[in-house]
Order: structure tokens, then C-alpha cells, then sequence
């Protein structure tokens, strides 16, 4: 927060590669950087959602009520996604932040970046391994490894760069103390991988002891929380339970909960010793107005670029699913439906009932996270995190439909089916409204002046962010009185809310057209169509929300 | 061709999009298209790229040797995927082109395109609908009610953006001639549509009359043409002939033949008008000068978005599936493997080692794409068209994938597996290398002067463009001589082509130290590095390659 300035040149040079290479760049063999991180971004948002789905293919057969080995399995797996999508959104931290150094690329930087991405494939897969394995060593000596492999690649990127300094970012570039700057990046690189070399050891050596040692104590930390929301859900309501069964996987949650939060908690210790202490000198070398800072903000164009990778891959991992099991065999036409193909796809309706609904709800997060972002002129650490948890969420969608589309088969488990997607969808649309009032209170850095308190889009923002919240809320509630007819209002707020956000927009339009229809309220002229927050409140009346 | 600068100004207006918001835009509710291009690219190439999932699923049990029932399946999933990827490349394009006649969205608009992408999404299933019910013409219909839904929201932003004009290009803002753009451009939009129509009536109404109408006339056409390459291993040998017994199939075909290569009829048809008549006077409008023409070029920015995507897509599907498939089962392990995770791990090291070549096959050829583009200043339609096809046999790797990581199970097919994956390789890679030689006929519009004949990035281009056809062509070639060795040449070629790709720059790197080193061969001064040609030649022998 201390150096709001200093990520704008970096981030200014990787907006300005968009527009075209100039050929003065081929003369030395370099090249912008924009299109490789942008297939970066696509790579990393991929890896990022992939293990939703083990979670959504869990085969639930329909005599079988959740008895406990299926909860097990399913809890596990929910974790293993939640936790993937975090780690690899660390590693894409990581990633951005190492691109922020290296301005320019070339040949075998981009050759070197395709390694780091492979090396990043392994990540879920590894976790995977050692969640699933929690009493095996060798699980969480590959996810160790594969950490340290990414870290080994991520320092011959650096260390090439600083070998060719025309690669290095400008502002590093014409820098005096180079040196010191390659040594402190270097120092950074290497935190996560020796922490889990450090882990990798104990996991082989100190194996047994570990397990004596770690007792109970920190049991309940990590999965707690991030279950507790799936299980506030009835018929979950003895899993925590199981999670205590789970002695041996504490390990491994442990280690995961150290690699994420360590730069939260060295940002709060730093914090809590500047309270003491005293604000810390500046370091003799003005290092601070350096960008690559685990804890300044992170480039808003890659910001956007992995959310929107996320949201592209969420909303075909549905059609994915739907083109693979949907198109009927013609066998089973024959057979079962004795040649007619409307009774065979009629049966697989709430299928497409359930795709479109969830396109829609996919499409129209989007459509809200880029509303916001069209605002946002700088996304802050606390912003970043609120765009991860938000994402984790959306992730989570194709859940949600295979919850609704699984109607059919299930009649009895409706209720609680439409209460978890109800969740997951408040989740996802709620994180992003944190976001929006995280950034109202710093809107000076970072939001755009219309849409601060008082500017002209600040009560539309707030409608359309408001929006989701709220509907799915209202139908999560209506589901607890109107327990017979769920299906029907989930159905009916997922198609009522894309009309909704489609009026919202043509009711600012009326409210304004009665603006200019009445010139004397107008304070200045047609053009610049101000709009004093007035007339708005009747679409949204809410209009200043209090800042959580 | 006749109108090359004409494109340029709404390409830079999309480049200079990506700086950010100026916060002017916000005052009238508009904002910049750039993120929801990207986001709509991405959404379209995992669209495109979709049907190959039910080409790598196919299930053959290893007791089954490939009997015909199989084959059939096999063959018309294959078409499937390459006509699905076709059609929503062509789907792609229409979008491109419309907005490049809308420069600015405001949210309407933005909502309207997620109903566009939408409806695309359903092309895939519909048109695999179509070709698994060849005899119902519920599939056409369904089918043609896709197309025209696009149609019809197309032609709705259309509409939408010329009521509201500063929406509009600021070319097409400006002119006088506004309403005749807009009959113009609502007529493209609406041709494909029109013609769906016609073939939704004839499915309908003419059905009996149209499949005796319709004898084997057309019938080799374009099975034919798209298969070949397929057919030509020897196990599929006389596949050809089961085309034959799908006569009702042709409908369909013949259908997706028109809706893609009608712009190229057209086109061939107004060349030949242009040569018997002589050159067509301009229309007095001078509707020349507008960019959205079916035959002008593509979006560079919007041709690597949309190849991104694929790429990206294609890398990911590979781990989507081994997170899902390959990590163990307790349950398996215990009773299997006697408990030992090494035991379990190692059964499907043939996945990880496929993977790992797969990965590095697909990352390499992206990176080829990335050199060649990054030359590259306007996409061409034949360059579009030859890009489509590349991509559409990077989309068949994962094929390649699993039919390599198959071998374990299957080593009786061994030989006929490698030949497949060298021949997907081989085609994806030769088209790629055939957009260069398209590139160097026209090289003072299409390419940057240092990629151009005689220009210092040239002979690297080419060895970089040539690296993977020669590797594939002669893995191909080895395993026709030594049969036994068939896999372990394939997996040699996947691990030598990325120190190829590594050695090719520092090979060119020690030519230009030798260079340095003998001052009187320099040209120029050292800075600026002059690369005639000359001394890069030890690196690829052959400089000049005959275009094609």
C-alpha cells in the first residue's frame, strides 16, 4: 500500500506490446511478451478448474442414499479442488510476478515458460495423489518435487534474463544495483520450493515421528473452514465428523496451508512489527519502488485475462459434457424408444434446461466481473484474493449443474441439490461484491472516478453486483418456506435474472430520459449526461452499502 | 486483395482497446470490446475443439480387433469433429467480421453476445445429432433452427448498434452512407441463415422426395476428401466403402459442404466474373473501403486469440484426462498392488510419458505459431483458411495422444498407432509451414521486412516452420524400416524435437558470435547485429523453399 505508483510502467509496457511489433524488436531477437502470457493466463486458468472434475463425475447411483464412503470420497475431492485452484492460483502469482521482471522475451525464455507450464500441469495431479494417499510419503514427496521443479525453472527464466539484460524490464534495466535486485528475486523464488524440500525430507525421514508428534492439535484449521459451507447443508451434517477419521491427510492440508498463506502471514507479521517497532527505514537502495513485491498489486490486464480463462473453461466444461453424453445412440433409440428421437432426447431435457440455466449464470458473472473491472484501475492484494476465492466459486458451477441436471434420476434428494447450487452461486457472486466494496475503500487508487461514491455508475455498479447476491438468496429462502416447488424457483431465478440485469440497463435508460425531459433537474448540459444519483434509486435504493 | 490498407484502422482501434478505459468512455455507457473479443475467442476455439472428445473416448476393448461396426463409429465421430470444427471456425469468422463493424459495446450488447456464444455452443451437438441420425430429419432441422438463431442474434447487434451509432466503427460512424451498410451487412449476416432455412423446409417437407432426388451423385465429395488421409493406414483400408453405405448421411454433408465453402464459391465465382467480363467498376458508394467484407482479412489480434485458444484447449484436455483417470484408487491399490503406490504409479507410466510428448509437441507447435505470427502483419483469407486447418489437426492430437498412451494395453496395433500420431503431427505442422510459403507469395503486405526473402529472421523462420514436418516425415519413414523399433522412434522423436527447437537458437547464436568474431564479414556495426544470411545457413541447408 506503501507505493500505490510504482506497477503502472510495467503495467502500461505489457498493455502497449498489444499493439504490434514493431520490426525494430526482430533485430535483436526479442519479442513482446503480451501473447505469450495471455496463453499463459489460458494454460494456468485451465489447470486451475480441472480438478472440479473428479467432483462433478462422482457417480452417485440412484438406490444408494450418501452413506458415509461416498460423503468421504466427495468431501475429499471438494477439498482437493478448492486447494488445487488455490495453489495454482498461487503459482500464476508467481508467474505474473516473474513476468513483471522480465520485460521482453525471446526464443528460449518462451521455450523455458513452456516448461514452467508443464511443470505446472503436475501440481493437481500430485496433490491429487497426495490427498488421496495421505498415509504414503511418496504423494507428498512428488508434490514437493514438483514445486521444486517449478522453482528451478522460474530461476533459469530469472537467471537468463539478468544474463541478457535486454530482456529485463526497463525500469530494472537501467537500474545501478541490478545485482541486488537478482539476488532479492532469487531469494523470493526459492521460499516455496525450500519449504517443501524442507517438507519433502520431513515426509521421508522424519515420517513416523511426524505422525506421533502432530497430534490433534491443528486438526480442525484448514478443512473446517473451507467445508463448513458444504456442510451447513443437512444431509452433510455429520461429515466433519469424518474429517476427524482423516488423521494422516493433516500433513499434507498443513503444508498446503503454509505454501498459501505464508505471503498473508509474513505481509501481517511485517505489519505487526511495524506497529512495534516502528515503520522500518526504507533499504539503503530504494528497492521499495520495485515491482516484483509479493505484496503489491498484481497486473490488472492478467488479473482479467486469468478470470476470464476460468469463466471460458467453466462454461464449456458443461458443453463439454453435454456434446459427450447427451447425443443419444442410436441403438438405444431403436430399442428403447422404438425408433423415436424427440422421446430420446425428451428424456434427456432437464439436462439442456439445466446447461442453459447455467451458461446463463456462468455467462452473466462474467458479464458482472467485467462490468467491475472496467472500473478497477489497479486490483490490490485483498482484491486479488477476493477475485481467487470468487473464481474458486465459479469453478464449483459445473456442480451446481450437475446437481440440477442429476433432478431426474433423484427426486428425493431435490431440496438439498437446489440449496447447494443456491450456495455456490451466493458464494461466487457474493466474493465478487467484496471486491467492489474492497475497492470503495481505497477508491481513490483503485477504481475510476465514475464510479466512486457520488460518480455516475456507481449506483448501476452496485444494482448489478447486488444482483446475483440477492436473487440467490431469495431463492435459497423460498426454497425453506415453499419446500415443494424448489426446482420451479430455481429454475425460475435462473431465467428471471439474465431479464432482470437486461432491465436494470433499460431502466437507468428511462431514468434518464426523464432526466432530460425535465431540463430544470439536469445540472449540466445533454452531453455529458450527468447523472446525480437521484432518479437511479429507484432501480437499486440501496445506494451507498456499507463497506463490510 | 484489391484493398489491402482497409483493414488496418479497426485492427489498431482493437489494439489500442487493450491500454484501459479512458474514463471518458464511461460517461455515455460505453466501453472498449477488447476483453469480450477475448473472452468470446476463448469461448469459441473450446467449442470448436470439443467433438474430439468423443473420438479419444471411443471405447475399444483390447479382445475386439477393429470390426466394422467400430470402424464406422470411429470414422464418423472423425468427421464429425472435423466438420463441427469447420463450422464453428466459420461461426467465428461471421463474429469477427461483425465486430468489426461494432467498435465500442455498451452492456446491451455485451448481454447480447452471450446469447450469441449461446446458441453456438449448441452447434456442436446438433450438428453430431445430425450425422448420428442421418434418417431423421429432426437432426437437420434442429440442426438449421441453430444456424438461424445465430442468424437472428447477429443480425439483432447488428441492428442494435446502427440505432445507436457511436456503437459503430468510427469509419462506418462517419460515413454518409450509413443505411446502405447496414442493408449491406444484414444481407451477409443473413445469407447462411436463408440457407439453413431452405434445408430445414426440404428436411421437413421434401424429405422423401430429396433422398430419391439425390442419388450417388455427390456422394465421393467430401467424406472423401476429409478422410483420405485417415483411411490411407492400412487397417483402415476399406473404410471408404462403408461411406458408401451411408447414403442418407450425404444430406447433412452436402449441407455443411455449402455452408463452409460458399464464401470461397463465391469468391472463385466473382474471379471468374472479373476475368470474362473485366474488372467490375466500384459501386458508387465506395463500399470498398469497408472492412467488413467476407473476402478482406481477419483480425491478426483475433486470429492468435482464437488459435490461443485451441492450443491452450488442446494442451489441457490431455490433463484433464490423466487427473481424472490416473490417480489410483485406495481401494485398487490395496488389493491390486498389495499396497504399494510405486506398483500402481508405474501401470500408467505409458500415460505420463505420452503426456509429457504430447504436452511438448503442443506447446512447441503454439510456439511456432507464436515466431511465425509475431512476423506476421495481416492474416489473409487463404492464410485464415490454412490456419483452420492446422488447428483442426492440433485438435486431433490428443487422438495422437491416446492412441500412444493406448500401447501398453494394445501392442498389437503399435505400428498403426504411430503412424496415426506421426500423421496428425506431420498434417498440423506442414499447414503451418504452408501459411509461411502463402505469406512469402505476397511478402511486402503480409509479412514484416525481417522475415521476408533475404531478411535476417528468414532462414530461422524456416528451419523453425520445417523442424517438425522433417521430424514426423521421418519418424513416419523409420518405422517403415524398422517396424519393431516403432514406438521407441516416436518417443525419441518427442524428446529430441524440444532440443532441436533449443539448439536451432543457439546454433544461430554461435553463427552470430562468429560473426562478431571476424569483424570484416560485419556489415554493419555490432549493435544492430546484422544476420545476412550467409553464416545462419549451416543451420537449415535449404534457404530458399519452393512456394508451394
Amino acid at each position: 500500500m506503501s507505493r500505490p505508483q510504482s506497477p503502472e510502467p510495467a503495467l502500461n509496457v505489457q498493455g502497449a506490446s498489444s499493439i504490434g511489433l514493431g520490426d525494430e524488436d526482430a533485430a535483436d531477437g526479442t519479442q513482446h511478451s503480451h501473447r505469450m502470457l495471455s496463453f499463459s493466463d489460458a494454460l494456468l486458468s485451465i489447470i486451475a478448474t480441472v480438478m472440479i472434475l473428479p467432483v462433478t463425475h462422482t457417480d452417485i447411483s440412484p438406490e444408494q442414499e450418501f452413506d458415509k464412503s461416498i460423503q468421504k470420497l466427495l468431501a475429499t475431492r471438494i477439498a482437493v479442488y478448492l486447494m488445487t485452484f488455490l495453489i495454482v492460483t498461487v503459482a500464476w502469482a508467481a508467474h505474473t510476478r516473474l513476468f513483471q521482471v522480465v520485460g521482453k522475451i525471446d526464443d528460449t525464455l518462451a521455450l523455458l515458460n513452456l516448461a514452467c507450464m508443464m511443470t505446472i500441469t503436475f501440481l493437481p495431479f500430485t496433490f491429487s495423489l497426495m490427498v488421496t494417499f495421505p498415509d504414503v510419503p511418496l504423494g507428498i514427496f512428488l508434490f514437493c518435487m514438483c514445486v521444486i521443479a517449478i522453482g528451478a525453472v522460474q530461476a533459469l527464466i530469472m537467471g537468463y534474463a539478468f544474463h541478457f539484460p535486454h530482456l529485463l524490464n526497463p525500469q530494472i534495466q537501467r537500474s545501478a544495483h541490478r545485482a541486488l535486485y537478482k539476488r532479492h528475486i532469487l531469494r523470493i523464488i526459492f521460499h516455496g520450493p525450500a519449504l517443501c524440500f524442507v517438507a519433502a525430507g520431513f515426509s521421508l525421514f522424519f515420517y513416523p515421528a511426524l505422525v506421533t508428534c502432530l497430534s490433534d492439535v491443528e486438526l480442525e484449521e484448514l478443512p473446517h473452514v473451507l467445508d463448513t459451507r458444504f456442510f451447513s447443508d443437512r444431509r452433510f451434517a455429520h461429515a466433519p465428523s469424518l474429517l476427524v477419521t482423516l488423521p494422516d491427510a493433516q500433513q499434507s492440508y498443513l503444508l498446503m496451508a503454509t505454501v498459501i498463506f505464508l505471503p498473508y502471514v509474513s505481509k501481517a507479521a511485517s505489519w505487526c512489527r511495524g506497529r512495534l517497532v516502528g515503520p522500518r527505514e526504507p533499504p539503503a537502495h530504494s528497492l521499495e519502488f520495485f515491482t516484483f513485491d509479493l505484496h503489491g498489486p498484481l497486473s490488472k490486464e492478467r488479473v482479467e485475462a486469468f478470470s476470464d480463462g476460468v469463466y471460458a473453461i467453466v462454461a464449456t466444461l458443461l458443453i463439454l459434457d453435454i456434446c459427450e453424453d447427451n447425443v443419444p445412440d442410436p441403438k438405444d433409440v431403436r430399442e428403447k424408444f422404438s425408433g423415436s428421437l424427440v422421446a430420446a432426447l425428451s428424456e434427456s431435457g432437464p439436462h439442456f434446461l439445466a446447461y442453459f440455466g447455467s451458461f446463463a449464470t456462468v455467462g452473466l458473472l462474467w458479464f458482472a466481473h467485467h462490468s467491475l473491472f472496467l472500473h478497477v484501475r489497479k486490483a490490490t492484494q485483498p482484491m486479488g484474493l477476493l477475485n481467487t476465492l470468487s473464481l474458486a466459486f465459479v469453478g464449483g458451477l459445473p456442480l451446481a449443474y450437475q446437481q440440477t441436471s442429476a433432478f431426474a434420476r433423484q427426486p428425493h434428494d431435490e431440496l438439498e441439490r437446489v440449496r447447494v447450487s443456491c450456495a455456490i452461486i451466493f458464494f461466487a457472486s457474493i466474493f465478487q461484491f467484496a471486491i467492489w466494496t474492497t475497492a470503495l475503500l481505497q477508491e481513490g487508487e483503485t477504481l475510476q472516478p465514475s464510479a466512486r461514491f457520488g460518480g455516475q455508475e456507481h449506483a448501476f455498479m452496485f444494482a448489478k453486483l447486488a444482483l446475483y447476491p440477492c436473487a440467490s438468496l431469495l431463492a435459497f429462502a423460498s426454497t425453506c418456506i415453499l419446500t415443494r416447488f424448489s426446482t420451479a424457483i430455481f429454475h425460475l431465478m435462473q431465467i428471471a435474472v439474465p431479464f432482470a440485469f437486461l432491465l436494470l440497463r433499460l431502466l437507468v435508460r428511462l431514468a434518464l430520459a426523464i432526466l432530460r425531459a425535465l431540463p430544470r433537474l439536469a445540472l449540466r448540459p445533454a452531453p455529458t449526461r450527468p447523472a446525480p444519483g437521484g432518479p437511479r434509486d429507484d432501480t437499486c435504493s440501496p445506494l451507498l452499502p456499507a463497506p463490510c
